[in-house]
């Protein structure tokens, strides 16, 4: 049912209810839905209130969708957009849980470097590629902006897989000319412009259209860069049209070396600035400690900053203050960032979001509370905006991709014995439960037990017994 | 091969790698250990390395084990020791992720007396109390301090379940006589005592030495309980030796409330004092705002602490300075609060108490940052404490009882792809990992799939297809 360019090649009713964000503050929850996707994967159609219609006449209703084939929640549930992971370093996948009492610059020493510079050896990256990829798909990440290594051969790799895999993803070949270990480094801005060139033409080659994989241009961080890599960068950018991804202000000694090394520019953000590097399609993780001025000049921009909660408190970064952002008018979405992030899972990092938010608000007020609500518009329609494509995936709209994961949950037995054969996710359903309580119960307890099935451009790409049973 | 009185009635060896804590700071790893486990469930010794020794020549070599049944480690893994959840609330569970940005006392009248008064309904009860026993028995909690609501034969019910599934429980019947809704209190302090002497009576029948099932005596929290009845509890805890738990200083809103309910006492904590209520076997959940005069106080007299830190944040109560309390002495243990705590999970508490401790640090310092080792001592031995059980769960040693979990963790194939037809749990390990590096990505990867089996006194009370199969 599915070809190599990722798309659906039969026209597909999705029945059942379904819920998104339709605004910052708002889920929209229709409890009898039904969304008609046409064989290019788009969203042809969405009826909110079916009722009791059976399939067939719903079928007969829609001229040309006789023969469509229909697909219906299992168990209680819903169909929910895919999630969209702004930030997550695929590389560092193995790592993932391991830091220990670190922070950041030790950590990526320690840590980081040694496993990715030996992305060399192309079995090591097609193993943990593939597993990244599956397990991101298994979570519900219909969209992944990657970080891999500085090599371009591992880094073609990791974009093939996607796009074989089906995901969506902006892949990036990390740049870094300087204060890196001599083992793992470019020699010099040219080898990094050569070697980010050859990845945008492996891209150019296997997906010419973008319809899944984008390259994306990837100096690690300020402090790895030259500044002649960081302007070549940055010209690159402009000629090609292309995404930039980047970290920012993610911890306050990296913020001080920043200053020292950068010492003709205003602040962190104005080192990207000056090189060219700041415009409406760059992805800054972190933007934990921007100061005011700092967040104006991203705003004046456009540029999207991708919050990685989960990170930047295994790490002790810091609290970034999404309300204050989000207030600001700037876009944010949210990212895993494996392996600072233990988790590469979307929902585990919303959670995080909020609890977060909470730590936050001890401190500056109950204004700062990011809701349930918020925490999914972040993994979704926020997501879609930082990588520039909220007009085709985040939420269900006509004309937009069908980028979905159909989400299953569980109800508790009458006598409350658990099915030991089966071990069918963690969130118990009494059926007491509104609907909202029932997205919060997922919200708050779910994983990917109850993520039965995953599409991307109505291809499915993953699929669990459950969805399959 | 379980009798009903909880304890194993077969010598088995328990063969592979087992972890525990063998200090507040270290996790004692033995890559190639055998325990020996009586038939009582107790642990009669413990091998450190056997080398490649085979099965039946280790029996041989113990004098009466030439018989003894052999459990492997299955995949990668370890045995460690069971989890205690010093503070669930068992009726509350069918919440689990449902609070939305309310705070401890609105989020009682809003969402937690509607459920609790509820447990009139003794088939609900049967349903709500076995799930939360199976589903903590499936997170490898071994022991739990339950609240349970007013109900004396609902209590009564969840008495039996953790008796019939095996799992250690201390099982309390709330008192609440004021500032409670009409619709659910106690009538008075005089039945406030009566019901909880009924409770214990119970218990005192169905397990007369507390193999199992221990009574403790429960005011639900200050201001819930009048003089009169906080008087009584601690007179009846006085007179029965059993333990006690309530909350303490969980929110600062709440902390007004006592000091105007209560002006003539000097604090939270001189309230429960006053009372009767502060000795050694008494469980403080939360204990976010001690002051240090409170801190002294609850460390003269030895009394515990719950630290619930998914709650705390979820509920924005605040961030507990763990840190503090144990560089000061006080014996500290985790407590999920379900539903405060949005999860029954102790091994997302204690990844909780990381992180929470991580935003202590940003404020107080690096020194306030918890390690994995320990948490997970908080988890195990710092909960046995908790529970007066130091010198029999918490740990592998020679006399203590079998409380353990077999944690296994399944290795990535050497082509990345993952085996959709059985979820195997969100852990990958590649096996280039230390046994210290696997330990960290259980703790902060890991879930219920990770834990394939769990005994209580050497009795086998949950298990997985892993495990079976």
């Amino acid at each position: 049912m599915s070809t190599t360019n990722g798309t659906a090649s039969e026209k597909t009713i999705y029945l059942g209810a379904f819920a998104h964000c339709t605004s910052q503050q708002e889920v929209e929850i229709c409890e009898a839905g039904a969304i008609g996707v046409d064989s290019d994967g788009k969203i042809a159609f969405i009826e909110r209130d079916i009722g009791d219609i059976p399939a067939y006449e719903l079928c007969e209703r829609q001229q040309g969708w006789e023969k469509a084939k229909i697909v219906e929640i299992k168990d209680q549930g819903f169909f929910f957009p895919g999630f969209i992971d702004t930030h997550i370093h695929a590389s560092q996948y193995p790592n993932s849980g391991i830091f220990g009492k670190s922070t950041l610059l030790d950590w990526l020493n320690t840590y980081t470097f040694p496993l990715e510079s030996s992305f060399t050896d192309l079995a090591k990256a097609q193993r943990i590629y593939a597993r990244v990829v599956n397990r991101t798909l298994s979570h519900g990440t219909t969209t992944a902006c990657y970080y891999a290594t500085v090599h371009v051969e591992a880094t073609n790799l990791l974009s093939d897989i996607c796009l074989s895999k089906g995901q969506r993803a902006f892949v990036g070949r990390v740049c870094m000319d300087q204060l890196s270990p001599d083992y793992y480094r470019d020699e010099s801005a040219e080898t990094a412009i050569q070697a980010t060139e050859a990845c945008i033409a492996h891209v150019g080659k296997i997906d010419p259209k973008h319809h899944l994989i984008t390259p994306i241009i990837t100096p690690r961080f300020a402090p790895s860069c030259s500044e002649g890599c960081l302007n070549a960068l940055g010209k690159l950018a402009q000629q090609t049209g292309l995404p930039i991804q980047t970290h920012i202000s993610e911890n306050k000694s990296e913020i001080e070396l920043v200053a020292e090394m950068f010492p003709s520019s205003k602040s962190y953000t104005d080192v990207y600035d000056k090189a060219g590097l700041l415009n409406a399609k760059t992805i800054l993780a972190h933007a934990v400690h921007l100061s005011p001025e700092e967040r104006a000049l991203i705003r004046s921009r456009d540029a999207k900053i991708s919050h990685c909660p989960a990170s930047n408190t295994a790490l002790t970064s810091g609290a970034a203050p999404v309300r204050t952002l989000l207030d600001e008018g700037l876009t944010v979405g949210l990212g895993t960032d494996v392996s600072g992030g233990y988790s590469p899972s979307i929902l585990e990092e919303a959670r995080q979001a909020i609890l977060v938010s909470r730590h936050v608000a001890m401190v500056d007020g109950d204004a700062a509370k990011l809701s349930t609500e918020e925490a999914l518009w972040l993994a979704t329609r926020g997501g879609a905006k930082v990588v520039g494509l909220e007009s085709r995936v985040g939420g269900f709209e006509v004309g937009m991709d069908w980028d979905a994961q159909m989400i299953s949950l569980d109800v508790v037995s009458e006598d409350g014995e658990m099915d030991e054969a089966e071990n069918k996710g963690p969130v118990d359903v009494f059926m007491w439960e509104s609907w909202s309580d029932r997205l919060n119960k997922w919200f708050y307890g779910g994983d990917d037990r109850n993520t039965a099935a995953v599409w991307v451009k109505g291809r499915l790409v993953h699929t669990t017994p459950k969805y399959r049973g």
